[in-house]
């Protein structure tokens, strides 16, 4: 298999010692070893999340976490709000009607931002709203929900809101604060900032989602009851992906180190570097308020599909594309974790080379 | 964390060669290069399970697997029975009463073997049985189902009878047909006979359990119908766990080239070896019927919890206890991948030792 740089927006490059780490021998799950080290992971859990409440973790992709957490807070006929604008917060709706659940879908168009008065008039719409689902940065269409805002505005009128975040490509790469927000669940995925295979999955959880749990069965996979239940004592209910563990204890030791305002401030400029470099050669960013975690954009003059192609085939660069609606309409480019400012550049470069012809 | 064997009936020890996969590059899984590395993966796993049907794999541990196919091939109300003796079979009865299943509970005392009439008479009880769930190899317990002539004995009398095989313990280790064996369904682990870490499981589905798939929506994680449908185009239908899906390749191409009958021959001269060694020690065997992969035991003249502490700290060898109603009261042994006869001899003069007291 060629070598490629992958810039894609998930997945992302592994460093090396995240592999070393991930390579450590296996250790049995039910032992004293095994707590400790699960407990110092859980403890970078809360630093990640910039929380002290509750986390835990679960094998799975992003889109099983957070499946998982509306499965666990929410009931049949619960009435949910979904923040729709792209094909991730999209997916969310299309979950919430298959569980049954009584769905109002803020679908917007697209890449388009969201405002907070938005969602509270679509509330002012619903009979008992219990919670609502809301895309932090959503991966396909590189938009940003200014978090901090929505979950203010949201909070300051319903009190009791069960706030639910897709923090997917969010968590690890720009400001997020899981307690300072309020928020009551947020869902992190080990393939993206978190510099690791796709595999795992981490859950930060406040205490009003915590009493909104119910205890179903040790059989219901899906039941987040089970996963906090075991984490509070430092344990999994079933066998964990010990190995995986191991490589996320090492990139979440390695984010510790570096802390995260730094890496928050290193992923702001390589978006900002990558963004203005996109205008000043005629291109065009998709989302109307873009997040620093990736950029979706197009460049009138170049054919996005051929772009795309003549990136990885001729300069090594993978990129993604559009999804769904969006397929050859734009490309995507990450800047988490070793997709950095250099990255970006090598990718304006090859940009700069397509668009003047220099062969 | 100090280095010990492991000789958990899982998870195992992970070998160079699959760690030396697994930190290969990631590659993005929506490119031919990724179709054509999978497509090779289900190629070996079709093989792993002798069938020519359909393969498919899927995130998660052995447990989500099973509960995965039981989901997606029955429906609430739909009759099953469950073959119930040890703590994993005990999960799927519940696991089916909790989807709403119609279950028929053939609970049996734990460690007992089943026989096929008892199944045949239990059937008969039911108005219109749709399923039966089989574990071929009980990890709690050590004990084994004769595969071959249950599953004979059930089609000879009901041909469309859907049988699903737990065979996390099994397919890689002792001898599985899926289709001479006409199974319509069978969940295979990675942290098994596998030798990776926990965390992808892979189906083999027969053309009878894919027609019972209903396509109920993209965003149902646990439908197997999805996974299926994009492993026939060589993709997944979310992201795939690449970096664990290269280590399965690893083991999977090195159990090709082993042959499985090899396999499965050593794991039978390790198992009898070791089962006749505890005899021959004044220990017995647990399970009515053992299973190859695993042996569970006793010794009576030795604490059981004491015994496994000394093996642990005393001579570095990490077996397991027993779960449920069986702690304290056995030790487990796998003889899986590299948990082969010479490991199995480490074990049993260790327990000469304790046994004689040599000091």
């Amino acid at each position: 298999m060629k070598n490629t740089l992958l810039l894609t927006p998930g997945p992302v490059p592994i460093p090396n010692f995240v592999h070393e780490a991930i390579a450590k021998p296996v250790i049995h799950h039910r032992t004293s070893v095994f707590e400790a080290f699960y407990d110092e992971l859980l403890s970078n859990f809360k630093y990640l999340f910039q929380t002290e409440k509750y986390v835990c973790s679960m094998m799975g992709s992003g889109t099983y976490g957070v499946e998982v957490a509306m499965y666990s807070l929410f009931r049949p006929e619960n009435e949910i709000l979904v923040v729709n604008n792209g094909k991730f917060s999209q997916r969310w709706a299309d979950y919430g009607n298959l569980l049954g659940l009584k769905v109002t879908d803020l679908g917007k168009e697209w890449g388009r931002g969201v405002e907070p008065n938005e969602v509270l008039e679509a509330f002012e719409k619903m009979k008992t709203p219990k919670g609502v689902v809301l895309t932090h940065s959503e991966t396909s269409t590189g938009g940003l929900i200014d978090l901090e805002e929505m979950a203010f505005s949201i909070r300051h009128i319903y009190p009791e809101m069960i706030i639910v975040v897709d923090a997917i490509t969010s968590v690890g790469t720009i400001p997020f604060y899981f307690d300072e927000w309020q928020i009551d669940c947020a869902v992190v995925a080990s393939q993206k900032a978190l510099m690791n295979p796709a595999g795992t999955v981490a859950f930060a959880l406040s205490e009003r989602a915590e009493q909104t749990l119910i205890n179903t069965h040790e059989a219901d996979f899906r039941n987040l009851y089970n996963f906090l239940h075991w984490a509070k004592r430092k344990n999994y209910p079933y066998t964990p992906p010990v190995s995986l563990l191991f490589g996320l204890k090492a990139a979440t030791d390695h984010i510790k180190s570096e802390t995260l305002p730094k890496i928050w401030n290193k992923t702001h400029l390589a978006a900002k570097y990558f963004r203005n470099s996109i205008i000043e050669l005629g291109g065009e960013i998709f989302a109307e308020k873009p997040s620093d975690s990736l950029t979706a954009f197009f460049i009138p003059s170049l054919n996005t599909t051929i772009m795309l192609n003549e990136l990885e085939n001729t300069f090594g660069l993978k990129l993604s594309g559009g999804q769904g609606e969006l397929k050859g309409k734009i490309a995507r480019i990450s800047h988490m974790g070793m997709a950095d400012i250099k990255a970006g550049r090598a990718c304006i470069n090859a940009l700069t080379d397509l668009i003047y012809c220099i062969d």
